[in-house]
């Protein structure tokens, strides 16, 4: 561990993010069309490693539907627009409209509606009525109150995210959910974080997690750091919980958590890193709401930018660039990693010589911050 | 203790900023309704670990006493404006309307006038008045000229501030404050700086000193490193001073002497930094210079900027953001870490688990600077 | 070796570019004149350590025949324009008029055209008339199908180059090229790579090559790091390759490789600290590209710029300089370090105190990244 | 020592930039008015630790007077267009006119007029005339040729002054000066450089000069580092040759030569951090050319700008600021650190509790480089 004095009073770790961080090919290459990127979890299996995030810019039940149909998992948000308004078109064209300086504002008013318990139910069943995995995302704070909800309503896996999950909430004026009992009396695998340490995440497997976010979501469009003075640098956060996943597996006696990057993924270079630093599959946002069926049309934000009293996220400009499932599969439109994930997350490891994911994890890297030019 | 080699005649110490940092959630979260942000010096209880600055940008007598009623502490300049002329609205807005170009020799005109004694007596009465903790500020120059009229005049708190100030002052041609002494004769509870390292820090404390200003403060407006050379990078020098503060409560057998930091603190996020770095309590500058109610009218500047013959500071542009309550207590107006200070600190410490200020000094820190993207 | 620790469960090395380095002048000088850059492959020996990068906007046939007359090697891109098209003047035309929006998917389009062998022969037969060394170079995909044409049309020195070309290449669907045998049953001596490590070098050299090419070529132009997240810095990467080289001399009884730093080198400066890491030769790319002669016209783009379904590298503007000769032998026409590159290159040696190519790669360095200013 | 493995072929030192490092203040604070900034060398002592530096855009007969009237000793250049001209204004002005394009060729048409001999002799005479310090400097390629002439024109101090200036230059084609001896025979004391190294200083050192110039000089204006790859972080360069010289006083017996900085020294700041890393004095360029009585007109360039086939200097605009008693003694006219040289650097001392320029060279620093904002 690389402990640094910061001052006489106080030690902290370096870190690193994927920006500071390149892969580097070895003694072995390997032909692209060998390389498979299948991942499952408990009993679902999907052909790319790519959850997408639950944020109104990016998954509607449309975009669920169609991502599962690509080889994905697209993860409802529970608590968006979808759940809130009977339909939310006119609501994602308002934001899409506003200026920057209204955006806080217009953005915590459409979200004070309030989340109706039969929104829930309706679209979970649009996305199941089409035969895909079927995953839906609560907050910590919101979970005890429309888990049963969910589950009745027939989820596959069940997200709770948050900006920052702990497995040991604690309140004195609201009885806290407490994650373990939750999780263990649940009968669908249960993905929990953002965590970024290895002790946070070492906790929330303890608690029976089948998988770990990694992060703390919303990279693009998060403030988190100037607000908070929060940072987790994702190369460092993700291999930290792999090192936690690794030692929990010895502790369970063989149990596998799913280490899930979440945030500070922009490239498909950054999803190459993720995994090459312990990663099983990725969450991504700001790229896949850069695409034509993207709800965001165009725009981007996350449940920070409309907290009623601190927001610590912004509205913010992605554009619209290719299809989803360009983006995801290919072709790619230009050379800025944005489109064809996967098919570069292929090259990258065939270029170095692994044919699957998970030997991919121990590909060679280098510490290498970006020149500035 | 990290030494390096700049080369062979000459080692130095490698030293952190506050946006080299950043805190880390661990396994613990915690309702932010149950963190507590309490602070006190000696008698005086504050319910927000905040002292405005005292410069002529941030504090007014009016200013002062809106701070205080609002939980933190407005430090009086007794060798500002407002003691130097009657009424000094005339010149704020002279300072105001300047150009960059005149704002120096407009500076140093202004700040040739006389300060006077009755003045000092009237601007801290008339906040007396107001039934808040009253402290006023004079640099180390200036006190044994004024220190009678303004203890005299009934402050709760007296600071001594300058761009660095030592326990030992050597001069040949004018006799120096014999700190240890001033402060052992005075009734009044004395804070003093700014000092950034351990055994400056140290010396200090042994003055018997009640708190340490640390940093040489106007962050945002100063040129120091340019012109001098001297620089204290922030969360090293706030890290060095609370270990001082250790090692000086073993040696005096328990006195604990209040670290506050003072310069580099432009975002809650710096805040929250300076807390984990060990500080007990902020001297904010820039930030408050930014309140509809600063006397600085939307600019900001220092005593640096209108030294007579080597001016190192600049009249900085802050802009309007908030009120004064707003900037300190919220709901915040944007995602910049510039408004509702105080719950952006609270979320922070309840995000990372502490409940007081106290044990959020222990709270994990990395190493991280930031990405240019 | 510094290895530094990513995260708890992944560990990376700290790798350096040129612009982190730069080399120091010790208690000797010598004079330019007395400085000489003769440099030997084989059988083939050259005035100037100069490889020019087999690209379409550097080497033509033309040019080919005018670097080799001018001292160094220009190797041709048997994959190129020239060898798809009978006369290649309107395409490179169209490509140097298309706006970055239309250029990747002309390049596409043009690059689809079938390879010719009797354009092959053609190409080869006419740099060979003029009686200077000829080099073509195939990529390992084209080598087995092109070799008997290249090797029957008389060519010197046989170049396969590709992003990331290692000894052992695994395919389920296609038989891929055997290097060791390749190499092993050729008469002519062979230069292989991209290569960027130790180990992928080692095996390289294994292989019975003659040269090895170091990087992933195309620096300028190339958005490798952020499709695929590879990236390898350049003093490291030729460093390690030089490391490479001695131990495989000791282990092979003596068979000297040669290192060849391909990407990156966009000043005299950058060549300069290739040689001083340890390279033999340098491959050039954009700098040659800003020729008059150049065929890329003042644009510059390589193989990656029009990959069918992952393109990573873009048409770049270079702009047209001088011409090759005062590239290469000077006079400069301005301080950029972009014309007049081997007289930099003898007095940098001669102001360190070097007299030949081999001796420099032992001059000392410094670790110092730019400053920002 | 601080020693890196660029890669395993290769180890180098981790350097420092003045920009990399500050100085901080300790337990102990001083009156500005006590420090004094004596200088001496040889038999001749100065008020401020100032040479201005042998270049046409500073130093003319006039100013050189007018710095040796000021305190400082300002180097005649014998080589430049004083030299050359028997009135060199309507060269100046020619070269003040010209546009960044032409500026490299004029600077090389100009520059190629010989120098004659008895121009030497009357710009030293009008210099020795006003009764001041007299010092001129040569190239180590011009010192034989015009040595005598220089001596018997009766300069007290001869400074032989190039990019790199070593110990011991080879050549096979021209009898190179031989230092030593040259030192050896003179009457006048010596200053050479420019030298970065602990070992090409201690060489130059035991040459006999009386002061070694630490530098490659003409910072602001030169691209050494792009075009030869050539660089010397000064802040490192400086505490090197510092320590060459505490070594060289152990081996000679007790001879201590003068260590100056050349180069980099672009603030008030800097010439504060190189005294803090060992420098007794420092050559100023582009804050001088920025004098009302400069030569250079606002404008600023050094030899290697005029280099006949290799140019790796610019001529840039530096503007006109104040005049040169301003800029060296103030009182400073803004906050930037241009003005007022001595006056900051009093209060840099003073601030940090010393009192004169030898025990300064032992002020505390830390590594902490500037931050992006």
């Amino acid at each position: 561990m690389t402990e640094i004095e910061i001052g006489r009073g106080k030690r902290g770790r370096r870190a690193w993010a994927f920006d500071d961080i390149a892969i580097v090919p070895s003694r072995r290459t390997r032909d692209p069309r060998d390389v498979n990127t299948d991942w499952s979890i408990d009993a679902y299996g999907f052909k790319l490693p790519v959850l997408a995030a639950p944020m109104d810019s990016v998954v509607s039940p449309d975009t669920a539907i169609q991502i599962g149909q690509l080889g994905g998992l697209g993860v409802l948000d529970l608590e968006g627009l979808w759940t809130r308004y009977e339909d939310p078109t006119a609501q994602l064209a308002q934001i899409a409209k506003a200026s920057p300086l209204e955006a806080t504002a217009l953005l915590q008013k459409l979200y004070a509606e309030p989340i109706k318990a039969e929104l829930i139910r309706d679209r979970i069943a649009q996305v199941r009525a089409a035969g895909v995995t079927v995953a839906g995302a609560l907050s910590p704070q919101r979970t005890a109150e429309f888990a049963e909800t969910v589950i009745k309503s027939g989820v596959d896996l069940f997200v709770i995210r948050g900006t920052t999950v702990s497995a040991e909430h604690v309140s004195k004026s609201a009885e806290p959910l407490n994650l373990k009992e939750f999780i263990y009396k649940l009968d669908v695998p249960v993905i929990v974080g953002g965590a970024a340490t290895y002790t946070a995440a070492l906790h929330l497997m303890r608690t029976g997690a089948a998988g770990v976010l990694v992060g703390f979501g919303g990279g693009a469009a998060s403030t988190t750091r100037k607000v908070l003075g929060i940072h987790a640098p994702m190369a460092t956060a993700v291999a930290d919980v792999a090192g936690a996943r690794r030692d929990y597996m010895d502790e369970s006696g063989g149990r596998y958590v799913h280490v899930i990057a979440d945030g500070g993924l922009g490239t498909s270079g950054d999803i190459v890193k993720a995994i090459s630093c312990g990663a099983d599959a990725v969450m991504l946002g700001s790229v896949l709401a850069a695409a034509k069926e993207a709800p965001g049309q165009g725009w981007h934000w996350g449940a920070e930018a409309y907290h009623q009293d601190l927001p610590r996220g912004l509205k913010v400009e992605i554009g619209t660039k290719a299809s989803l499932e360009q983006i995801l599969l290919g072709s790619a439109a230009d050379a800025s990693g944005t489109t064809n994930l996967i098919g570069a997350l292929k090259r990258a490891m065939a270029t170095t010589g692994y044919s699957d994911l998970k030997e991919f994890q121990r590909v060679e890297v280098v510490a290498a911050p970006y020149q500035i030019s």
